[in-house]
C-alpha cells in the first residue's frame, strides 16, 4: 500500500511552531498512516526526523516576512527548496505551513504557471453540511482582481469541483451584496457581465447568478468566486467566529451543573460539528494555476492536522488537477 | 414610566411577513414593554392595530425593488411617509424591516446628511463574549467607497462606541487582509495612510492597525471600519455561518440517544449562546451620518425580533447620537 502513495514534499520550517510540529506530523503521516514525505529544512535543527528523507535548506522565510523580497532574496530556503523538489519530480506536491505569500511566490516562480492562466487563485472548500463542499476561490493570492481573472478562477473551480468531489455540472456563482443582478461593487459588475457572455456549457458547467455570504455553508452554489481581499477577509472571518462560537459553547455546558455528569457524552457529541468547521481539517487551501500541486496550511497547525494535510495532499495529487487545468485553459 | 419612552416611527410594510408580523411585534412592545410607536402603512391591510397611532399610506416599496427611483416614483410609500414623520417631530428614530436600500435612500432624502458628513454608514455592532461589542462600518450602504469615507466612517463608529458602550478611548482600526502594514488592497493602503497621518487624539480615539477577519468578534477593536460591500458580504457570511453551525450542534444532540432526557437542559444551556450571536438580536443596524435616528432590522424579522428592535431603537434615540455627531464634525 505504501509502495502506492505519492510523495508530499513538506516545508519543515514553516508554521507557528516550526520546525517541531511539522516534523512531528510528517512522522505521523508515515509511521500511522503510511504516507511518503520528503522533509525540507536545517538538519540542524529539524531534530529526530526518524527515517524520512530530508532535502536540506539552510535558510528560513519568517511568518512576518515580506514575500516577494524574501523569495528572491533567500534562494536557499526551505520553501524555495521544496518548491523546487516538486518541479523536479522527487515529489507530487508540496505542503507548507509557513508565510503563506512566500508559499505562493515560491510555487509560481519555481514551478511556473500552467499556459493561459493569468493568475493563480487559492482555493478553498466550504464545509456544506449534508453535501459536497462550495469551493471558495480567490482566498487571498490576489488583493487586486480584475474581472477576466475572476472568470479564470471559475473555471480553475469548476475543473477541481469536478475532480475532487465528482460534481457534474458545477453551479457557478459570483459573490456579492444582494441576489439580484446589478448589485455588488463595480468589479462585481464587469464580472457579471462577463459570466452572462461566458459559454458554460463549454466547460460542462452552469452559472446560477449572484451568491451572498449567507449562501456560502448552504450549498447554493459549488463554486464561488471573489477577489483575493474579499475572499482572504470572509475566509478569517469565519475561522474567527467558528472559534469564538466553539469557545462559546463549550463555556455554556462547563457552567451547568445540571449537565456536569453528561460533560464527556457532550463533548463527544460536539466534536464531530466542531470538525466539521474545522479550517484546519476542512481540506486545507491549494493554489490553483501553477504547474504543480501546492497546499497551504494553517500556521497554527498541530502536528495532527499537519498529518491530516498530507493525506490531502496526496489525494488532491492523485486527481491529476494539473493536467485538467492545462486541457481545460487549452480548449477554451 | 410609559410617558418617558421615545416614540418609535415603524414602517409597518417593509420586511418579508409585512404587515403582519410587523403589526404584531409593534403591538408587543408597546402591551408588554411600555413603548410609543406609530405605525406606517396602509390601513386596510395592517389588520387589528389595537390603540396604536397609525400614518397612512397607500403604497409600498417591495424587497427585490430598486431603491433609488422605488423612492422618487412611491412618494406615498409607507417607509417615506415614515422618514417624513421622523423628520417633522412625531417620532425620535425610524425602524424599517423592508427594503434596506429604501430605507437608507428614504432616510437621506427626507432626514438629510449631517453637516460635513460625505456619506452615511450602517454600523452595525458585533458581540463580543465578555466585553463591549465591536462596532463594523460600513456593513451595506456604499458598495464602493473612496478612502476618505472611511476616515469619516471612523469618526462615526467613534462616537456611536463612546455613547451607546461607554467606550473612553475607542481603539480603531480598518479590515484587511493581514496584520503587517501595507497589506491589503488599494482602498486599504490608502485608508492605512489616512489613519496614520490622522489625529485621533482630536476625536478621543487611539488607532490600533490592520484588523483581520479573525479578530471581529475578539474585541481586538472598539470600532473597525471597511468598504459596504466588503463589510456586507462580512455580515452576511457570519450569519449564514452561526445558523448553519447552530443547526449542526442541535441535530447532533437531537441524534444522541444517550443525551435524550438532557434535550431540554441542553436546549436552554445552548439557547443564550445562540441568542448572543443572533443579528436580530445583537442589536440591529444603525445608519449614521443622516440627520435622524435610522434603525434597520432583518428582513425576516419575527413579532418578537421587531419588539426588541423597537426598544433598541428606543435606546438608540435617547443617546442623542445625531447630536454628537453635529458636534464631532464640526470640531474636526
Amino acid at each position: 500500500m505504501t509502495a502506492n502513495k505519492l510523495t508530499i514534499v513538506v516545508d519543515a520550517m514553516g508554521g507557528d511552531d516550526a520546525p517541531g510540529s511539522i516534523v512531528a506530523g510528517a512522522r505521523l503521516a508515515v509511521e500511522r498512516d503510511g504516507q511518503q514525505v520528503i522533509l525540507v529544512g536545517d538538519p540542524d535543527r529539524m531534530g529526530d526526523t526518524g527515517d524520512l528523507e530530508v532535502i536540506p535548506a539552510s535558510q528560513v522565510i519568517e511568518m512576518g516576512a515580506e514575500p516577494a523580497s524574501a523569495v528572491r532574496r533567500l534562494k536557499d530556503s526551505s520553501i524555495i527548496r521544496a518548491a523546487e523538489a516538486v518541479r523536479d519530480g522527487r515529489g507530487a506536491a508540496l505542503l507548507s505551513a509557513g508565510n503563506t505569500g512566500a508559499a505562493m511566490a515560491a510555487s509560481l516562480l519555481r514551478m511556473g504557471r500552467i499556459r493561459g492562466v493569468a493568475r493563480p487563485a487559492i482555493a478553498v472548500p466550504y464545509p456544506v453540511p449534508g453535501s459536497t463542499p462550495t469551493i471558495v476561490l480567490d482566498c487571498g493570492a490576489n488583493a487586486e482582481c480584475s474581472a477576466d481573472w475572476l472568470v479564470q478562477f471559475a473555471v480553475l473551480g469548476i475543473v477541481y469541483s469536478r475532480a475532487r468531489y465528482g460534481v457534474s455540472r458545477p453551479r457557478v456563482g459570483v459573490l456579492t451584496i444582494g441576489e439580484e443582478e446589478g448589485k455588488g461593487n463595480k468589479l462585481v459588475k464587469e464580472v457579471c457581465a462577463l459570466f452572462d457572455a461566458y459559454n458554460w456549457d463549454a466547460v460542462d458547467a452552469q452559472h446560477v447568478g449572484n451568491i451572498e455570504g449567507r449562501d456560502l455553508l448552504h450549498g447554493t452554489a459549488d463554486v464561488v468566486v471573489t477577489d483575493g481581499f474579499t475572499g482572504n477577509v470572509v475566509l478569517k472571518s469565519l475561522e474567527g467566529a467558528f472559534a469564538v462560537f466553539e469557545q462559546s459553547v463549550n463555556e455554556a455546558f462547563a457552567a451547568s451543573s445540571a449537565l456536569k455528569e453528561q460533560s464527556s457524552t457532550i463533548a463527544s457529541t460536539v466534536q464531530p460539528v466542531y470538525d466539521r468547521f474545522d479550517p484546519t481539517l476542512a481540506g486545507a487551501a491549494v493554489l490553483l494555476g501553477v504547474r504543480g500541486t501546492s497546499l497551504i496550511s494553517h500556521g497554527s497547525s498541530s502536528p495532527a492536522t499537519i498529518a491530516h494535510a498530507i493525506g490531502t495532499a496526496e489525494s488532491i495529487a492523485s486527481l491529476d488537477l494539473i493536467g485538467k487545468i492545462r486541457d481545460t485553459f487549452r480548449e477554451t
